[in-house]
């Protein structure tokens, strides 16, 4: 859905005269608490640039309306763009749930800051997207599969979609749905980055990084499945983006917690020590929330209205129950009682790990994989802290490792689609290895490419202002009195 | 839509042949804690039998598809179908409203233990509902509209949708969406019990009641109505559910409530002593989140999008309004000042008070049954405290009693329809009694079935495992540290 | 789709004759804890008036159903209606999202006075609007173009909205769902309110004055331009409500708290004193559910499903990212840190900002108006402080001054359409003066209309029941045991 981005050539070339480092410059310096006068009158430019530009005004459009196509046509396109903004809404809503799980998760003396962090790193997110993401993701091939542009701000000429609509095609969504859907999956990339450095990372140096991520990183390495690259040339399998979406925001922010290290106090003696999150009612319901928002990922995905989204929603919905189903009978087997955390993240456990084959899988199928995603996690927390990596929420132990076992399990008992009578594609049921080789191919390219792209990034934003972690004092303190100058809950006296 | 269970017997009869009792017989073992070098061999054989059974591939389909539909029937498949997906992830979203309301309103030390209920049973519920539950609601008959049955595990065929629209019909639904919209349903009715029995039942043994409740005695009795068995042969009208779904839950709890006794300290004297819950906050989010999911849950239930959804919605919200409002004008008269609690449950049993009856009233009818139905639940609580049977956030109350008035009021005052000019068919508005006594004959059923059935599953269970109330220790300490061994807030000092 | 309106006057005319003001008296007086018997006569007069009058029965409807549209026709009936019903759960849901947001701004103390008068307020608002304020809004006219009736009690006959669709017409609702959608807009306007009045506002006084907000004042100045009144008629522009819904909401709160004067301890010697928030978990949860709220808010104003819906959806979202953008950096500037609630007030700033023009704007333009928004946040926060007057969440700078702000940028940078090519309309874009002085006489009748209405009706209601602020002892106390003698988080020990 790509139309919209050629349409006006000449608006864009103007656009790129300007010097496009300054605005974004000042921004980063005003994060850190730089008082400038230039950033009055980068206020006062941006404005100004804008209008020299004409940018309040449109292009003119032509072809086919809502008018001009016939009953089916009409119905599909109807319910297509319907279902899809739907779909959209729910996964934007997401973001209320990662919220509310990462704080909950964490101490009441940093809650202020990962609020903070969710709620602004979606505002920056979808800018990002708008700005240049959903061009490097969804723009025109320039490397051969590997890199794409179409301009930057994307901009909405529904006239394609009624072309589309009107030759007979079904999925023809208009730009503005397509694009914010896309740019609601960007954002959960960031958001899960922000789990993993949580209670330790600077605010201003967390959100830069988040620009990166979702407006370049994420953009680029989701073009070379979604816009038809490498990977999809290759027959790679991620329906709805375990390795795409989750390993990525995994990977990027393992990364992040490695350079961070851990938190003070965490690891004693080469022993991980507890540090209870201060709300499970808030994590309960972001867990909820999460499932929720899932159902507009997960079928959303089909990118279209048809049979096969409430297809994708049972196997989705198996997986969670699987997941936190295997993830509570083996904390309760391991640590003699069920334990709460384990069943949010055994549910998250079940769906990252469906989301890649949710349009691939039978029903057992996905019931035992999002099972044994509820297994991995338990032995992923466990394995971060044998190794002193600090993920205060389990969100690389969900999103990161379940990511890639959400990928290559479609190599072990995928089918080849949704209707019935999909022949096996796996190891074990009848596909053979090369299905399996090639999601094994795919999550390794993810976790290479987010690896080394987001080192670099971490290292860059780090070395510019100063290291990306808090003082040692801010840290005891709390990052709310530090980064934010506030308290979560001013009210309550503190257990201690 | 019941076509896809019977596609594939062969399936199905190898299934039996394996010992279903074995996997299950260990789940519970392992969730009381009973560490077993057998679960471990389970966790393998689970897969490999599947795999024997070819449980990754689907079978062929035949028929039309949506490009076979002309735009009348195209638009009505995809909105009926969509419509419903919609309403299904609604309810789902209220096991969100539910564990908020129902944490909210207990007290801080059990509030991890309520949480994990309500979010473990819906994992629980839709996997039992999943492997058999459906079958026993929506098979074939087997025995003269008592008892259905078509198969263990659910399927998705699609075809039968498409057949079914392209014969010129509305209301065609794919087995995958039917199949989602009501395992919440019977997600429901297994976290009314949890409040119920909360601050003192054991959460391995609710969690086995909550998997029979919803995988057998809910779809058993569902099936009467529902699957168009005895009752509604009879012509009784239950929507939406007030009593098959909010009654049952209720009833269900109630038995579990009287067997495991009150709550410690909560009748001194004779006199029911106040335990307030532990946040008003998260008690009205849940309340306002069930009230949203309430629309998925009437509206969804016409199983159609037509014109008389938006209908059962006005119905719906103008219950909830009048129930707000006498519950509220009604507790302020009798204690002097308004109590958000009993707000809370004024919308709640206004909500209930028209769940069987949306369909079937007129707008001020609608406004009434919800109003009677606030004013039903202040005095039910009432009633309740006076028996001493402690139901610690009223949900018998609301779902129970109020569930039996929602569906005796279409008796008293219901029309026979959505249209404008259905005749009144109650016993106050010109219908006689005959509509009246039927309400009332399948409301005692649901009553009776239920109250016996549990009885019997609670008892069996209690004997099983020495007991279901937790020891009078681990209630006073709190049920978090008890049955998971960490609290909800360990951030915040406590009030004493 | 005021059809059915006028279907059945003579059943009016009966209700009309009854006194109408008995019971609302009784209402109020027993809101106020006047015991009374004549209470519980009342309780039983209503139902037996209402069945004197057949109020249970439909009259008889004819006229097309849905078999009788062709392929498109069904196609867009469908759709319109599923959306907008959609679109009304989402705005119901924004009753959340208002609760939690103003709830976790103001003190533990008030919390649940809070809570209560959200929920409480809805139903409310959705009782009167259905008695009388929906036919005030879209009645027919009786005062040319300023004052609008269409009979007590709406109802509901679909048969209007068959006629349209087989007439080839898009949009067509069913008046259920058009009742709806604009009842839940009355709610908010009332919400709004809260947030000004909040913390020391007398319960019964503050519900009495939302219901004639919620059922006279705000339909009647809605009816101005939404009913095609003189406002539509001089070419004022308000897609979604900012000046019709936002502003007056905030004009209404703001004469509230000019009268309640500002809370005790806030202003000490000329400054304003810091009264943070108890919570900002669930303020930043209710942000995050009002921006969702907001997709049905905006895009729901179309009123149709067509491809412009997620057009709105994305000027919305871009509005809201600017917004957040620019008041974090601008609060980060003027106090060194970024400060939590104002990202939160950002957000909504943005929202608002963009609520006129969601449809009337470019996607820059768009962004630019949600951070004009998010600057003006700032500092109509810190002005209202130096004015002394108390706005405990910041409800008037949010929904009054980005109101107007959202009003009259529509004549700075405005284009006059979504299709792609609509000319500049605003001052600044081409447009010319004529657009700028429409949209600021729009934005000054409604602050006028409003200011003096609300003042009246505040001034009676506080004539009458001696005040509308609670007893300084009271204030001090906190609202929650004055008002509701009850505490929001018993368990957990204060701060002090």
């Amino acid at each position: 859905m790509t139309t919209a981005l050629h349409s006006r050539p000449g608006r864009r070339k103007n656009l790129q005269e300007v010097s496009l480092l300054e605005g974004p410059m000042l921004l980063l310096r005003s994060i850190r608490g730089f008082r400038t006068n230039q950033s009055l009158i980068w206020l006062a430019t941006v404005p100004l640039a804008l209008f020299g530009l004409s940018i309040f005004t449109f292009a003119a459009k032509a072809g086919p309306g809502l008018g001009d196509l016939t009953g089916p046509q009409a119905a599909t396109f109807l319910a297509d763009n319907l279902w899809l903004f739907i779909a959209t809404i729910l996964v934007i809503f997401m973001n209320a749930g990662f919220a509310m799980v990462e704080a909950g998760m964490c101490r009441s003396k940093n809650a202020v800051n990962i609020l903070a962090k969710n709620l602004f790193v979606f505002a920056l997110a979808v800018t990002a997207y708008w700005f240049i993401g959903y061009s490097l993701m969804y723009g025109d091939s320039i490397a051969g599969g590997f890199l794409y542009f179409g301009g930057l701000f994307f901009d909405a000429d529904p006239s394609g979609a009624f072309e589309c609509a009107a030759a007979g095609d079904t999925g023809c969504l208009v730009p503005s749905v397509d694009f914010l859907f896309q740019a609601a999956f960007a954002g959960t990339a960031a958001t899960i980055v922000s789990g993993l450095v949580a209670e330790r990372v600077k605010f201003g140096e967390f959100v830069i990084f988040a620009i990166v991520l979702s407006g370049i990183i994420y953009p680029i390495s989701g073009s070379w499945q979604w816009n038809g690259g490498w990977l999809a040339e290759l027959g790679f399998i991620d329906f709805a983006g375990s390795s795409i979406v989750h390993s990525v925001g995994g990977w990027a922010g393992l990364v992040g917690a490695m350079l961070l290290g851990p938190r003070i106090g965490k690891y004693v003696d080469g022993k991980a020590q507890a540090m209870p999150g201060h709300s499970m009612a808030i994590a309960t319901l972001g867990a909820l929330i999460l499932w929720i928002g899932w159902y507009g990922f997960n079928p959303g995905s089909e990118l279209a209205m048809d049979e096969y989204v409430a297809f994708v929603a049972v196997t989705t919905t198996l997986a969670a129950a699987g997941g936190a189903i295997a993830a509570t009978v083996l904390s309760t087997l391991t640590s003699g009682k069920p334990d709460l955390t384990m069943i949010i993240n055994g549910i998250l456990a079940g769906l990252v790990s469906i989301t890649a084959g949710c349009g691939n899988m039978t029903f057992a199928g996905s019931w035992l994989a999002g099972a044994v995603g509820g297994v991995i996690v338990v032995f992923a927390v466990a394995a971060l802290d044998a190794a002193e990596i600090d993920d205060p929420v389990g969100a690389f132990s969900v999103h990161g490792v379940c990511g890639v076992w959400g990928t290559v399990v479609i190599g072990l008992w995928g089918v080849d689609g949704m209707d019935p009578g999909p022949a096996g594609i796996g190891l074990l049921n009848g596909g053979g290895l090369n299905q399996f080789l090639v999601q094994a191919l795919g999550a390794g390219a993810y976790a290479i490419w987010t690896v080394v792209t987001c080192w670099v990034a971490w290292s860059i934003i780090g070395g510019l202002f100063g290291g990306i972690r808090v003082s040692e004092e801010e840290e005891t303190q709390g990052l709310d009195i530090g980064e934010h100058g506030m308290e979560a809950y001013p009210d309550f006296a503190s257990a201690k």
